[in-house]
């Protein structure tokens, strides 16, 4: 586990990879983004996706998950109040995601005075390396509890 | 459904609401965000948040589930490159939320000539008229077929 203060800008944490099959991607679009191309791969076909694609919102929870599951550490939890969010290619059935976490900012916080903000970069691979999202959220993080 | 020439700046659009519960935060917790103030209320008392509080990516799933529920019917889908995601506030068991969209910008795309580009704002509020989320996605809408 990892204090604010342990954390440098430029450090890089990794995941492990997890695989998203066909189903998982209809499961998670019929009950959040119940759109053709998420939901039907024939349907699909027919869209400007050309074949069923993950839902962002898909991708990007598959992403926290294995920010969880990285060696990214942070005192407190991973607790973010947000960030700018780009998908930047769909993520198709059979896909092997896994994420490249990058401390770029941090700083103490103004009005919490026990916690400090990190900015970091995550950036979600597909098997063949490319991005398929980028996410820059600004976080909270413990400080060191003081020893005395 | 609207083309993208139906589109103007301030335009705005609204969902019904839908009501978020413990099992549900805990369940979308279990899947993709498995930290213990979105799993546990008693283990989530100790925590920041004070309390069980949905995974912000639960309330942006459920976010976009009301943008496909709203009178906001993009041609060709609500398909989105990203954009800046604020969680402004925690969303907690019992929470009624709904999104209000509102169109904040229109230009043609150059890159492709059949669709043109949108910016919204989903705004995402709780009963109380309280803002939990706020994002602003840029948007592909496909342009009006030409008669001839």
């Amino acid at each position: 586990m990892h204090y604010f203060e342990d954390f440098a800008v430029g450090q890089k944490f990794a995941s492990p990879r997890l695989r998203v099959d066909a189903e998982a991607i209809t499961a998670f679009a019929a009950q959040f983004d119940p759109q053709p191309f998420h939901l039907d791969e024939e349907a699909a076909r027919h869209t400007m996706f050309e074949g069923l694609a993950a839902s962002g919102w898909h991708t990007a929870a598959l992403s926290m998950r294995l920010c969880v599951a990285s060696d990214f550490r942070p005192a407190g939890g991973i607790v973010g109040i947000g960030g700018e969010l780009n998908w930047v290619k769909p993520v198709r059935p059979g896909d092997d995601l896994r994420v490249e976490i990058e401390v770029i900012e941090t700083r103490p916080s103004r009005s919490r005075s026990g916690q400090g903000i990190a900015k970091i970069r995550v950036t979600t691979l597909n098997q063949r390396g490319e991005t398929v999202q980028s996410f820059t959220p600004i976080l909270f993080v413990d400080r060191r509890p003081d020893p005395r």
